[in-house]
């Protein structure tokens, strides 16, 4: 506490957010149990979190240049090691960790590229010896001895995963692969972990041999040795600052007749004879479901990530006053419709995402479980694909959506918003990278929205659908007719039926150009998301019968508004399919203000329910006393100077002081040396 | 050049780029004379920007942190200082550094501080005598001795100007001011300069004077003394980091009985006699109007940058091959349909800016000048209220659509996007303030919206309104049907027209009750500025009359384009209000995507048009040549380290290389320990 804002403090008087708090209807533990099933555990690791010196921060975080985040994450990494030693299963941990990305999403992903992506694919390309070998054995999944990147993406080569350089060519003779690097484009790059901290990589490369080009499998390569020096022929460099996220040391690789063991090739689905000859399984295209789980982390992240940036902007705008009727006091910006209309949807959307997440993640789990036994393989098979899509389609439209909110939350806590302590500004940053890695959103919206049309035109056919599209083969509502009196089926149904018409649509004009329908495939990859959150919601609430009627009553409000909300936002769609009239979307639009009036007073308990330590949300506009200007004004002051001169004082006042150009110029240009030089 | 990128240059191939400008139908100088009446002029500015070796910093810049960014601004504004003493005029230096400005907005941020906020105070409010002592007799128009800011915001209050709360007081016996800092929330807070380098600051406080409180007047308030030490009273802090423009060194002020002399309050409008009885004057809200000229500038910047965005966006579209028809060369990204409808309606959108932004500009400068000639001021007051409502949508709209064209770049540029080097990261943090400062971007909006629905409804009266808001007294269109071979008028009409059903809409249901109507006046805002901009390039094609016929074809192009592209954007509007029916949009949307096929083999040359240096646009994707791989390899080897070991290499051996957990235990868990402690 500095005197500065001792002096000033009304300490008797409770802020906006306390009142509010005192008078929530609900009880914030029903609703927090509604949204995380496994409530429990989630608080004991948020204390272990927020209490632990070297994973917490504090403001000072936002103020870290490039290198000192670089070291800092290491530092984390090895904290996390203690905790990774004695967690129960590596879910367990990954719990753990995904909470802590709330506070540091970049540690998190420099984790990740590790566990996540250089093990997973050595877990899905590999045999059960290689596996052991390189996971167990080195300890690679206790963050041991071997620490890996994935060597995938290539300068020019970034979504086209079929399209990459890099070869692999195998030598009948020394029974080794030489990996090369051919061009410039097929550079490695922003291979996180590269730079300084990875010793392996996973490599995906063209396996030559025999003179044929067998296409892109994935290879073993060891980079540097235990005194971190190169190997031969290996070339690395540091890729540098990013828009965000800059723990994480990107580097680039390139790889000259680097010789490697013929077993160091994932051999699952892919074998190599000693001679050379080539076996690969059918089955091959399993072999990128490794990439899924970034997929499906990214909807939870979506889930978990906004619930911290709503809270921030809601509890600001219930503190913050401005304008409002003279001589009044000024008018809590929360109660001004168009402040609601900004962050509110966002808040049912954060809600939303809790259930729908958790479904992804459990099919997913399910599915890959499934796979890694082998049992009922084509029925396996299926589930994946449509996992597949429904994930495209959930990653690309929720990350984007919390893009939006993270911008829209920075922009309504006004000016505050832009400081760093706000967390909003590098929030954006370190989040815009998931619209991009792991499947481009635009590339995965439009693959999405073609299987939609496919499985819609299969539907048709009488072909029965898995259980994510089963919506495909039911008749559309003919005429969406939506108030507060309608059930509840009816907001569900109202987006199946906008998927079947534009479908429809699309079917009927594209005839095989898919280019021509990208417009309406993107549509439908954003829509068959809306879809998925209010069917997997809508279950939730049917399912949580012990839920009592008040906390029930403020749910439902969420779940009319975010369905409400998005069709007033579609509404040139809903119309010009003949969905809805002029006269249904002018109702719509007038739900969606009652809806927001209704939810208002419920603003601070559904923050509340997050349930999110201060520590963890990380903003001086987002603490739960709600005493802002205090709060802010203390960790303004607490980290900056005061009274400081420049640390450029001299350049300062050399400007300021300066002579007059006559003087500077030496009269080098006076009238009288003018005069002298003339003829 | 590196010996990795050498190794691997075709040299002798022509980027597409370069092929595709040979291929150019029309004379790119005439497009640049058509966009920027000043071209001449413009280009010597270029050629002195980017060929100063103080001011361009390329690549390295975006590796600066706070302190170093501070520092070097500070440099530039030395090096500014000798062209702003041999400028033939103010306005040909404020259009050198609105140039400046696309390479470093900050920095002209942190000039703009004293010569337009603090100048403009002093022009705007202070006597003859007051403007030439402050401004001209000390230096300050020249950047000598006198560094001002300004001090208006505080902390609890950011657009409510009316309910600051610093006081100065005055006192008849020793005829002076005492400046107070009566709370913490009256903090003056984000005052850039501030924190280090302004000795001075134009002071917004209420005036009380005999116990009266006579609103929020302006005050010139001394800060520090020349050795640049705090003057008595004066208590200020650095704000610190912020989302962006770390150049700027903004500060928080409280002022504790701080005591000015009686003239030191700027008496244009108000005078204080000895005794404290305060005059008045009625026109006191001109006073406001010096800060017209930041809204202004922000139009004519989203011009100027989004131009830059728009060249790094469209050229690395066209150079960065992916996926394709099997077996041939990959696809242009820009020839997938999707990727055309993402960028190049924000290039016809930088386009219309062109013209509208400098029809905006000279009708304030023409405003302004008849105010201070204080003639026909009744007429003249009504033309400011008009451009209130003109600049405020404007200023919304536009620095809205260019942070989405930001954004929408960034994420075109796929994970490159991300890299710092890029440059779209920093530009997206630099601009997001433009949408806070200077008036809230959804506060502008609604109070637009709110004048439009005044406006409309005196039109229906049959007052004559300003020429920008004439259209309101027009019959609109009953049905809109636009087609390719629609008159070009019919482009503009749609948007007088959908303005006029949705003023008339809004008008019929506020009854007075504002706020039911803010999505409506929202709306209103936005679809003002895109008549503006429709209409004003609109007026430059008529009377461009020496553009030759293929020119005029692709200038025509972008103008239809943008429409059209708007309806369909706003289709849920225009179809709720009759204007559209079903059939007219998919018109509209088969319009747009024939316009984007047509606009396709024109956008090398519709960038190159622009006429930007590469050091300008200073984005390793977006230069001249094409040449990305090379370019963008080559900046970040230059730049970063190749090889090196990590410099946090013992932390991550301990880590890698650490004991097992039981031995790091002491044995304090084995199986033999616990026997022991059994009893």
């Amino acid at each position: 506490m500095t005197p500065y804002a001792t002096e000033f403090t009304k300490s008797n008087q409770k802020t906006f957010l306390q009142q509010e708090r005192e008078q929530t209807s609900f009880d914030i533990e029903k609703i927090n149990k509604f949204l995380d099933p496994n409530h429990e555990q989630t608080q004991i690791i948020f204390k272990q979190i927020v209490n632990d010196p070297i994973l917490m921060t504090g403001r000072k975080f936002y103020d870290l240049t490039k290198p000192e985040l670089r070291e800092l994450a290491v530092k984390k990494i090895q904290r996390l090691t203690a905790y990774i030693e004695t967690e129960k299963s590596v879910e367990d941990f990954e719990q753990r960790i995904s909470y802590l990305s709330i506070a540091d999403p970049g540690v998190v992903t420099r984790v990740g590229i590790n566990l996540a992506l250089f093990c997973n694919s050595v877990k899905g390309n590999g045999t059960d010896d290689q596996i052991n070998y390189w996971l167990v054995e080195r300890g690679t999944l206790q963050l041991k001895d071997v620490y890996g990147c994935f060597a995938m993406t290539e300068l020019g080569h970034g979504s086209n995963v079929a399209g990459l350089e890099t070869t692999a060519t195998y030598n009948p003779e020394t029974k080794t692969f030489l990996i090369n690097t051919p061009s410039l484009s097929a550079t490695k790059w922003w291979i996180g972990g590269a730079a300084h901290s990875s010793n392996h990589a996973v490599v995906f490369a063209r396996l030559i041999s025999q003179g044929k080009d067998h296409g892109v499998k994935t290879f073993v390569v060891q980079l540097r040795d235990s005194n971190f020096d190169l190997l031969p022929g290996v070339s690395i460099g540091d890729i540098g600052k990013k828009m965000g996220r800059d723990s994480i040391d990107n580097g680039w690789i390139q790889l000259h007749n680097v010789e490697i063991p013929k077993d160091y090739l994932l051999q699952k689905f892919t074998q190599i004879d000693d001679d050379g000859t080539v076996h690969a399984t059918p089955l091959e295209q399993i072999a990128y479901s490794a990439l899924l789980q970034g997929r499906v982390s990214m909807v939870a992240d979506s889930h978990k990530h906004g619930a911290r940036f709503s809270t921030i902007g809601l509890r600001y705008a219930i503190g913050r006053q401005q304008f409002g009727e003279q001589g009044k006091e000024e008018t809590q910006i929360i109660d001004y419709t168009l402040h609601q209309y900004r962050l509110v949807p966002y808040l049912a959307l954060v809600y939303l995402l809790g259930p729908g997440s958790q479904k992804l993640d459990s099919d997913y789990k399910k599915i890959m479980s499934d796979l890694y036994e082998a049992k009922n393989i084509m029925k396996t098979i299926n589930e994946l694909k449509d996992l597949f899509v429904s994930s495209a389609s959930l990653k690309a439209s929720n990350t984007w959506l919390i893009s939006q909110l993270i911008d829209e939350t920075r922009q309504a806590c006004g000016g505050h918003g832009y400081h760093a302590y706000s967390g909003l500004g590098q929030a954006f940053s370190d989040w815009s990278v998931q619209q991009t890695w792991e499947g481009d959103n635009n590339v995965l919206s439009i693959n999405a929205g073609r299987s939609i049309i496919k499985y819609y035109e299969a539907a048709q056919r009488g072909k029965k659908q898995g259980a994510d599209f089963q919506y495909l083969s039911e008749e559309p509502l003919t005429k969406l007719n939506l108030s507060e009196d309608s059930e509840l089926d009816t907001y569900v149904k109202a987006w199946s039926s906008i998927i079947v018409k534009v479908a429809q649509y699309a079917l009927s004009i594209a005839k095989g150009d898919w280019e021509s329908v990208s417009q309406e495939r993107l549509l439908l990859s954003k829509f068959h998301s809306h879809l998925y959150l209010l069917k997997e919601y809508f279950n939730r609430l049917n399912s949580s019968t012990d839920l009592p009627s008040e906390e029930r009553k403020v749910l439902v409000l969420l779940f009319k508004l975010y369905s409400a909300f998005n069709i007033d936002k579609f509404s040139g769609t809903f119309l010009q399919t003949g969905l809805l009239d002029a006269g249904g979307l002018t109702k719509i639009q007038g739900l969606v203000k009652s809806l927001l009036k209704q939810v208002r007073p419920h603003l601070t308990g559904l923050t509340d329910a997050f349930k999110y330590p201060d520590a963890l949300i990380n903003s001086s506009l987002g603490c739960y006393n709600g005493d802002f200007f205090n709060n802010y004004f203390n960790d303004v002051t607490e980290n900056y100077g005061k009274g400081d001169k420049p640390p450029y004082l001299n350049l300062l006042q050399g400007m300021l002081k300066r002579d007059d150009p006559a003087t500077r110029l030496s009269g080098a240009r006076s009238e009288e040396t003018l005069e002298k030089l003339s003829n």
